[in-house]
Formats: structure tokens, sequence, C-alpha cells
């Protein structure tokens, strides 16, 4: 029997607003897009947290034995500067202000989205499907969606129409909006826009001749629309209705909302069984934003390199930092939360560490079993990634309780609580077994050491000792040098 | 003045089978495509050769002050078993035997791909297009070399008309092959094809209903002929004619060939300035197969987990090893082969860390200048490495015979040794600056020299220090455990 028939998993579905049971449309399977980044920019730490709550969701329904095809996006192109289907497209203005070529902007930050997700220990995703891989398949669904008559072509632009989709469906549904009043507030165009009312979005732009990024169509040289993509590729690779669409809270409205719409205007259903949003990380109290200088970079964290923390942390300890919030709740990022994790994230891995050297007893003080149960209670109550580390931290008091003789576990429930530590800490969390602190500190202590027994022996006027020191570390490669103010050293090769 | 007015280069162009004076098309700026893999199963070694043969050339390009754009494209369609246009899509079959989606198959290789060569230290090219990316310019290549007459349509299908297109151009003028040759030996088509002639290929192919990668175009629901992906995305980033096209040996022959029919078809005029070709690596004399049992894994080369060899070799090493064989001869490896490259390595890395020691004198008794030269010589000859190895170890003399004083250096020769140095084996070479050796050895070696220590002043009941030692340890993290049979250590978190 699969995991998941044991485990009763509840998620938070966006569009229901409620915890749900966790059934997918195909047993044992589970199909999941998550929207990725437009890549014209290095990712920021709110990204970061977005993409590590789906990982871990990603790991844990994987953990409970389920087949998971997990689709995660890169927009390439039609990604334009505001939602209003105005402004350029992000990527080409990013290239025409380098004076390069719009995919080397692609290539360059699909790089290092690349290489900050696998920093931070996320798996890669099934499939990573881009939005100029797909022009083809969005033109073809423009052309069904036409034919359904919830567009209309306008001077080589096609408009997705949005009163004409509220009248059969509702348009509104996932985001809690309600175009009526909308409609009612929203001010005249100006003219300048093609679109019928405010609220329509594009599915295909003419290119202004200025515009570098361009494909043709059946009507115009163009490109398409930054919502269509989504639908279109989470379409291709898991079916008309699939199981689990996450992203970021801010992409609620228009963007999934939006999504919604193509997907039903073009065949009739409702595309996604469970909506996901991760919610947003704040810094000292703040939106990020890169205008104010209240922000902080991925790499600026573990380079060390930010004057907003007093050190450097291992991604880890990023991770774990932010595994101890709820995905759905706001999650404020400073550098007094951020060393208290790290505290926690030591005595964490300590604490797993001692398991191998705990030796059994005959019976039990500690029902691990029922702890056990614990932690997957947790996680099945919408991924409650918090209350799991708080069951992972009862573990470590009870395995300390047990190193010192103060508590004892037996034979089989010690086998058990390696295995559950090691599940829920790194395939489950995706924390990786590292020290907080670097390895190379433990060879420069060791030196230190060594240094001060030669000082000794030389105040001591053993020079036997005090040569033997220095030419045996020589023999390692580790030169001494002795100067006015003290010895230092340095390292051959 | 630009490094390259100064210097000037040599390329080796399969087209003319001459050495020719390098001159790009454009002033101080170089486009350079080289056809990547196709992402059906992990790298081989030989393909690892490949691109690093080519990494070495964009390094020295820019480091010669070109601003060069290099793409290297994935082939994620269309890539079919043989060079008939027959057969399985290379991808699709593996997605079929494993029953997943072809794009799994293609992330799972691609970043495979990429992970490998980045252990080998090559650089990302500016650009990395797919295949499926360029759907839509590969149906508009077709329509112009349709248009042009150079192809024909059979059910669904698209072929070059290589026979017509040998009437005005030149069908072989890369590989030498005469074509009525080829017409007059070949056998007549067995009626199952709809080409006119066996040395057509396709340019699109109408999708048999089992086919699972397939797109809309004017002739078929189908999918491109392998051959024009490269001559769509060439064009598309480089323009009709660029610099440098790169590849393996083996594709020359019909791949690169067709390409240039493909090009010169469309727009009248020789698509490649440079071609340039890279040899094939055999394991112990022989053709690497994975059929006959000889190959051999990058991974396990670096993870040490082959039989056909004594031990594990980084990554640096191994790139050393290759670039010791110039890029247009066949090379083999063999166990005896990488341990000497091994040593060799160690040596050129221990003397480039031995130039931070050296004194300077007040005259050099080695002539920088001139070495540095003839290093740029080497490089300049056609990106020589062998040459500009055995110059480095020229250098490598020197600097052991200045760090014993058996010979002499200036300043400012000293400041010109250690730049060239640094250019050539970091910059050029691409080596990375590791220890072949673990970097734990170190910590191994200080702890047992401790745990010595300890023990004679055990011996000496001098109880003490032997304490003071296990107890300054165990401050750092490292626990000494004594036994019977002697002490041992283990390492905390």
């Amino acid at each position: 029997m699969p995991l998941y028939q044991k485990q009763e998993l509840k998620v938070y579905n966006s569009l229901s607003k409620m915890k749900e049971v966790f059934a997918p449309i195909q047993e044992g399977f589970v199909g999941m897009y998550v929207c990725g980044p437009t890549v014209y920019s290095n990712v920021h730490l709110g990204n970061v947290r977005t993409f590590m709550s789906f990982d871990m969701i990603y790991r844990y329904l994987k953990h409970l034995e389920y087949k998971v095809r997990y689709v995660r996006n890169i927009t390439d192109a039609g990604h334009l500067e505001n939602d209003a289907d105005e402004g350029e497209d992000r990527i080409a203005k990013k290239a025409r202000i380098e004076n390069i070529e719009p995919m080397e902007v692609v290539q360059r930050y699909t790089l290092d989205f690349h290489n900050i997700l696998q920093k931070f220990n996320n798996l890669p995703p099934s499939i990573e499907p881009t939005a100029t891989g797909h022009i083809v398949e969005q033109i073809e669904l423009i052309k069904k969606i036409l034919e359904e008559g919830y567009a209309y072509e306008v001077n080589g632009s096609v408009y997705f129409d949005v009163l004409k989709y509220n009248e059969k469906y509702h348009y509104g549904i996932l985001s809690g909006r309600i175009i009526e009043d909308a409609v009612h507030n929203s001010r005249t165009l100006d003219g300048q826009s093609d679109k019928k009312n405010p609220q329509d979005f594009a599915l295909w732009k003419k290119a202004e001749p200025k515009h570098i990024m361009r494909w043709p169509s059946p009507w115009s040289i163009g490109f398409p629309g930054w919502h269509l993509e989504c639908s279109t590729m989470s379409t291709k690779y898991l079916g008309e209705q699939f199981d689990i669409h996450g992203g970021g809270m801010d992409l609620k409205f228009p963007h999934h909302e939006c999504e919604i719409a193509q997907s039903v205007a073009s065949n009739g259903v409702q595309p996604v069984k469970y909506w996901m949003h991760a919610n947003m990380l704040t810094l000292n109290g703040m939106k990020m934003a890169k205008s104010t200088g209240n922000n902080i970079l991925p790499a600026e964290i573990y380079e060390g390199t930010t004057d907003k923390l007093n050190k450097a942390f291992v991604p880890a300890v990023v991770r774990f930092f932010m595994l101890q919030a709820h995905y759905r709740s706001i999650l404020d990022f400073s550098s007094e939360a951020i060393e208290a994790a790290e505290k926690g994230y030591n005595k964490l891995i300590q604490a797993v560490k001692t398991l191998s050297l705990l030796a059994p007893n005959d019976t039990s003080s500690f029902d691990v079993s029922a702890w056990r149960q614990k932690c997957y209670d947790a996680m099945n109550d919408d991924f409650n990634t918090p209350i799991l580390i708080a069951q992972l931290f009862e573990a470590v008091k009870q395995i300390n309780l047990i190193k010192v003789a103060k508590a004892t576990i037996s034979k089989d429930d010690l086998q058990l609580l390696k295995e559950s530590m090691q599940a829920f800490t790194f395939d489950v969390l995706g924390l990786e077994n590292v020290d907080s602190s670097k390895g190379s500190d433990k060879l420069e202590g060791v030196v230190a050491l060594l240094i001060k027994m030669r000082n000794e022996a030389r105040s001591n006027n053993d020079w036997t000792l005090s040569d033997k020191i220095r030419d045996e570390l020589k023999d390692l490669g580790i030169q001494l040098k002795d100067a006015k103010d003290g010895t230092t050293y340095s390292i051959d090769s």
C-alpha cells in the first residue's frame, strides 16, 4: 500500500478558500504546474522562498509515493513591463539597454536562476518549458479561443473578451474580484488602445517596429501575451485538467485569473483542481524593493557581502529559516532571525549526527511511532513545516537525553527514529547535511594549536620539539613563518 | 589597441583545408556556432573533449579581446536514429521506453550535460537555443527553400533536392564527397521512401501516428529534419554569414554539408567563413562504444567508479590531459596517460603557487617577453595547446630555478611572468586552481601529527600535555578515541 493511502493530506485551495482532502485526478499520479521566473534579472530572495515552498511540496508528495510530474516554466518572451499589456517586453528592454541579443539575456539569467536554486537545494522540476519554445502551441490556443468566440482581433492583435466570457462563466472566480464593479469603476479607454474594454487582455500583440522579439502568426508578426504561455504549457504537459497549480500570491490576479479564463474559454472546464499560493518575504518589516534599497540578493547571504547581515550564512540555514514559517504566512527576514535560525539548524544537524552514536536499550521511554505520526500530521495539515520542525526538536530533546542516559530507546525504535529524522530533515525539508561553519576552520584551529605548542616548546628552550613541529608540518605542505609579531603559516598547493 | 591586432591568429579551415589568417566578418566581433548535444542520454567523454576544445577556442578569442557571441544548440527534437531520415526520434524513443514525456527526457539530460560541462570548467555559451524553441523559424526556412526551388513536398513531408542544388552549387564542398559518385553507387530506393533520390534529406517529416513530438505546419502535422535547426538558429542569432562553425569531426557529413546546402539554397551565400572540427577520443586504442564496453563516463573519472582506472582524477586533470593534445589530433585515453597528466598538472599548479613566493632580482636570466610571445605563437598557430603547455613547462623550469637562486628575474619580468602564467593557465586553458589530492588530506595529516605527539607525551608520563591535546582538539570539534590498537578520531558536524 503506497504511503499516500495511509496519510490523509489536506491542502488549502485558493479557489475554494478551504482546506480540502487531496485527491488527485488520477490515483497515484500528481500533475503540478508552478509559474517560474521571467529571466531578465537576478532572481530575488522572495522568489527563492516561493520556489522553495513548492520544492518542499514536491518533495513531500514524492515522499508520500506519488508519481509527480512537476512543470515549472521559464518566461523568456511576452512579459511586458506592466499588467495592462503596455510597455516594453522585459527581456527585450534589458537586451536593448545592454546592447545584446534578447536570448543572451535569457541565457544569463536562466543560468543564474538554476545556480541559485541549486544552492538552496531545490530539486529540478520534471520539465522546464519556455514561452519561446511554444509559440506554435500558443498560436493554436488563440485560434481555439477565437473559434469559441471569446476573443477578437483588432489591427493584428488578439484580445480576450472578458465581458463576453463573464456572461457565461465567472471572471474573478479565483481572486474574488467582481468584474461588474471593475467595469463600473474603470476609466474609459483613452482611444490609444485597441481593446474593447480595459479588462480585456492580450493573447497576441502585433509587434511595433522596434520590438525585437517577433514571430509570424495568422494575425500579424508579433508575440504572445504573457498569460497565454502558462495555459498552453500546463495543458500540453499535464492535460486540460490537472491537480496543482502554484505560484506567488502576487500572481493570483491577473495572471492566474486570466489562465483560468483562457482554459475555460477554450475547452469549457476548470483546468486546476487545487490552486496554491505562497506568501511573500519582507526584509526588516518592509517590502523588499531594489528601488528603496531594502533588498538583499540570495548570493549576498552565503557570500556574506551585504551590510544587512553581520556574517555569511550557508544556504541550508536560509532554507531552514524559511521553512520555519508556513508557506502561506508572510515571513520577515532579518539579521537576528537568521542568526537564531542558524543556532536551531546546527542543533538539529548535530542531533542527527548524535543519532548514529546512540546505543539502544531494552525499552523506550520515548514513543517514536506516535511522534512520527505527529510529524506526518503536521505535513498533512497543508504542509505545516513550522509544526514539523517543532516536532523534530522534540526528537532532538529526546536524542540528547538518550545520549546522557536520561532516556531510553529500543533497537527498533532507534531504527525508526533514524529513518524518520533522515526522511523529514533531508528528503522532505531538503536541509543539507552541512555544518554552518566553514570546513577549513578545523584545519586552521588544529594548525593554530600546533603553533601554540611550538611556542611553548620554544619558551621552554625545547628546540627539538619546536623544530620537529615545524618540520613535520612542512612535510604536510604547511609552512610556518616566524616574524616579530608571531608565527603565521601558509598552505602549499 | 586590442590584443587581436597585435597577435596574428591562424585557423585551420576545414572548408579550404588550409590554415588561414583569422579575420572576422566584422572587426572586433566573432560569431561562433557549435553543434551541441542531442539530449537523450548521458554526455560521453568524447563529446566532453569536443566541447572543451571549443571552450578553449572561445576562451582564447575572448583573451584576444574579441567580443564573441558563442551559440551552442540543444537538440531536443528531430534527431532520428539514423542519418537516412529513418527510425524513431532519439528523444521520443527514450521517452517511450521509459514511459515518460519526451520533455522529461530533455530536462534530465540537459541538466546532466550542463552539470558535466561545468565540472570540466567550460564557460556557458552566450545563447543555448533549442530545436523545439524554433519550430516557427524552421517552418519559415523551409518555405524559403521551397520558394527557391530546392525542395519538394511529397505526402506531407518536404525533402531537400540535392541533385537540383548540385546543378548550381556544390554539394560536397566541405566533406569532399562527389555527389555524382554517390548517385552512381547508391542502390535504388526500395519504393517505401518518398524521396526522389537517396541523397535527398528531410526538411519536414509528416508524423506517423505513433510519433509523439509533432507540430502543425503548412504540409502536415509533423516535425523538422535534424539538419534544419542548426541553419535556422545560426542564422537567427549570428546572421546569414558568420565567422566560425564548429563541431565534432563526425558531423562533417552529412550534418554540416546539409547545413551549407540549406543556407546556400535559401539565400545564395556560404554561411560560414571558418569551419572547424574537433577530433575524436579513443579509449585504450579503440573507439569508445557503449555496446562493446570500451566506454567510460565523465563522472566515473572524478568519482573513481570505473575499473578502467586505478583511482579518481579531478576534472582539471582530465582537462589538462585533453589539452595536451591538439584539438585536431586523435587522442587516446588510458590509465597510464591520465596518471602521467596528473603529475604534470600538479607540477604546473605548484609552480604557479611558487611564483607568489619568488623574490625579484636586479636582472633576469630568463627572457620573459620572448617566452610570452612563444606562448602566443603556439595559440596563434591554430590553437596549438600542446605547444603552449610545453612553453608553460619551460616557465615551470625557470620558476623552480629562480626559487633555488639558480636563475634570476627582475621585478618587471616577475610581474609579466605572473600575469602570463595566470592568463594562459587559467583564462585560456581553463585549468582550475585545485590540487589533485583531496583538501581533507591536510587536516588528516595534522591531526595524525598531534596524535603522535600525544602518544609520545603519554609514554613520557606527561599527562598534562596529553590531556591538553585531547581537550583542545575536542574544543575544535575533533574527538580522539583511544583503543587497544591505537588512537582514532572523529570530526563533529
